[in-house]
């Protein structure tokens, strides 16, 4: 039972496997006041890697600055990469939306819920439709311009973002493709949900792309974007069955609500901390 | 119900999208003494296509040339493509495999079952490893030589068919690419088992493909193999999720499971003649 | 094709199984000048009992009571139960609700996607608390007192459906069991989302149920309701895989995403007339 | 990476939740030379209960009664129940099966490909159909005689069992029901897979159940047998759709398929050791 005056935070590491890790970071952990609520570690044995992510707790006078400075010389022992976050600073999501409305209530609904641990302060668009929703939900509303030129408007974006002191951005069926420029400035903090079964059906229409192919399943991705349109890593998917003498038409209205579960649970792990990048891929480690 | 001395038929047909075809076409069994246990219609809005599954029965005397003569009229009105099989004239079919056994296995288990409408009166490898199981199932095994080279190998393997009247070749992870030629000349005659939710991850080694591209679900895909590898129109496909740290070899393991019942449900549409194939791609009518 | 001055039907019939069935039905209905677009037939072997969905199209001047005086003849014939239903003649739908807000917001958002061929000109609720939403999508909202007395409440709720001339009754998460008469009444037509994968977990808090039985897997039904609580023909279910240690909350939050998805999916069957009821189950017949 | 000259072993514990479980338990594996190869540890918040499963590996003098000793001074301490396991002692497990082939075959096949970490000394049977297989794979096949009365016929499988010092009894559908007597000396040391999605349908003929109950889904369940006919602790789960006029004979074999996976899943369970049994239910902690 955790108690009113305690504090939670969340540790993620990764590094080569070898022997005494899981050992050397619980008693770290211990010897800093923490109690560990819960601790998943799993051993990728293709790529000899270990990943961690632990939950604790702490009384209130838990120095997090001593905490770092001591996880610190194990880190370097070990070369690990590690993170350690605060239960109680919730990050900041920006959702970038154009007419389509099923990702962003979606978004909205899972977050008043609490699904999603975040604040979302500001909502992004290329077009005035959705703002309706935005305002439905008490949540700034802003339209760029994007007749005025990528550059011109992204920076308009750019300063919204900062302005609003964004940590993350949702992509939520925004259709407009960001510039490399962009997507590198944001790296792994830009999550887009894509309406296809990536690595197939990059790009645009995947929904007509299935139908040619002829696929028997059809499916969405959540993923982070990089430059590389629809190749950034994967963070979550989900799928279901179609039949073949369903319209192209019904594959879209099936899609969505693939598209928003799928895209909701990516973000949940985002703001879970489940998700490492590895080698240009995921590796999401549940609790 | 239906009597001991009747005989049972599946009409297969598909034409242009138009009025009256239903009409027309179960007049024309009513006429002929057809008595319409079943029948599946679909029409693809897409691409304005009509398609229909028609099984029926008739009493023993039924005119199977006649028939075919008045249902040619109707054919022609409606340029409608069709083929017409008796139950009683089971299709006969080979297996080609190599040295991994889960899909024989599957397919003589599933045969014997009786899920599976057709004969299978020959097992033919490239490897010696599986004879002891086709010795079991007491089904003749021929040993082809590929060090001969592809086209005398083939030629060996083309005459085996021919020799044991073969209708249809199903390639139960069958390791060896066929030529164009051999391809052309079973033109929608051959069914392969591939290891990748096609069409994602073609050619060798998917399991690997999906592992480094992370993919939170893995899947296999049975099609007709054409000269394209990996490329031909596919019938079913299934998936399963993995979790991100589960090995490769993990991934091959539970691919197992997915690619022999994919196998045998891909088998069972083709005996039961749910397939119909449009630019390349089918649609599965399923009753 | 459909030209703009055609009209939609949709006819449904059952009856036992017997030969010539199709034939009659579909040149019954070309005789009507009905163009058949979509026909599913099929036939319950373990009751030999045929069920048949079609929908047609014909020009404006069909004559509804003609056709149906000589459907009639054919109907008496073969013993059956059938009905015709035009696309231009939405039903319209009372939703019934509480204080849980997933299955309504599902309701109306796919109401308004055009996935539910139906009106749903009131909302009706024992709370206050879903009376923001109906504003929302602009529907009269009306909360009933149950304090009063179940008599005389659910004669409240009664004066309501008819003076809203109401076809069909939508439990979304409505948390008040009705009465014999009440259900006896509608019969057939108060479709409900139970949160439990019946015929397991009936009754209150199947969520808990479930957990504690250590099920592997949980679902949830939308089915009739009818006199027995949670007994009534189940119309469409879906399930989710669970972790054992998953706490019971957590179940509830998952199961909100099956609740309303399984409730849209039954609706959709029942305003699409996929529905056919024999002896206290249904069968779905899908096109 | 582990050496030619280590030892595995999996350590299982369990206690009401409290701080300092998991430092506690690692640095105690850590003194006495184990490496922590796989943690696996979660809490379930509605019983305050940890489970953690431990999979290490100590090099050859690892000394097994010193690491209990010193282990169980922690485990009174915590009130905990453990276990630890090497993995060079399989367990030994008899399979008991009747006319049905399916489940034998999957388990002998998956035993075959290292799915199951166990030894096959012997198949029990009350019919004679399935000697054949038992020979097919070298295993001795045991027929006992139920005609002679529950008691005495179970004396004689009792005798089998301890003759062949049998750890653990997988019941591959076998269909006679077990005396209380008998699956009380075996407690949790019964898998058995029964044809159904339990708690629904139980006792005889689950598939005519579920086709009466018009349910949508079907499913198979791996548990412990119990005195209470399918009322066990449940191990593993799967469920497939089907169609309303899909046959019962149709459900049967679907459920096959169903059947052998959801049983070998399970007994991959317990021979990982993956399974803690709480209050009558099961937690699985999969790593």
């Amino acid at each position: 039972m955790i108690s009113m005056n305690t504090k939670k935070y969340t540790l993620t590491a990764t590094c080569p496997d070898q022997p005494g890790l899981i050992s050397s970071i619980t008693s770290c952990i211990a010897a800093s006041g923490g109690n560990i609520l819960n601790l998943a570690q799993q051993t990728s044995v293709d790529i000899d890697t270990f990943f961690c992510r632990i939950e604790f707790a702490v009384i209130n006078e838990f120095a997090e600055k001593e905490f770092a400075k001591s996880f610190e010389i194990l880190a370097k022992k070990f070369t690990m990469k590690w993170n350690v976050y605060s239960f109680d600073k919730k990050q900041r999501m920006a959702v970038m939306v154009s007419k389509t409305s099923h990702c962003l209530y979606e978004v909205l609904l899972k977050h008043q819920d609490g699904f999603l641990h975040c604040d979302i302060p500001i909502i992004i668009s290329n077009h005035p439709d959705l703002c309706k929703i935005a305002t439905e939900f008490k949540i700034p509303f802003f339209q760029v311009d994007t007749e005025k030129g990528k550059q011109a408007y992204e920076a308009d974006v750019q300063r919204l973002l900062e302005q609003y002191n964004i940590d993350i951005v949702c992509l939520a069926r925004y259709m407009q493709i960001l510039s490399p420029e962009f997507t590198r400035k944001w790296e792994n903090k830009i999550i887009n949900i894509h309406h296809g079964f990536l690595p197939a059906f990059k790009g645009a229409k995947p929904y007509h792309q299935a139908w040619h192919k002829g696929v028997k399943i059809i499916g969405a991705t959540a993923h982070f974007a990089n430059e590389d349109l629809d190749q950034g890593p994967i963070i979550f998917q989900d799928v279901k069955r179609v039949k073949d003498t369903q319209s192209i038409k019904e594959f879209v209205a099936m899609g969505r609500d693939i598209e928003r579960e799928v895209l909701v649970e990516g973000l949940k792990r985002y703001f879970n901390h489940n998700i490492f990048i590895y080698n240009g891929r995921t590796f999401i480690i549940e609790s």
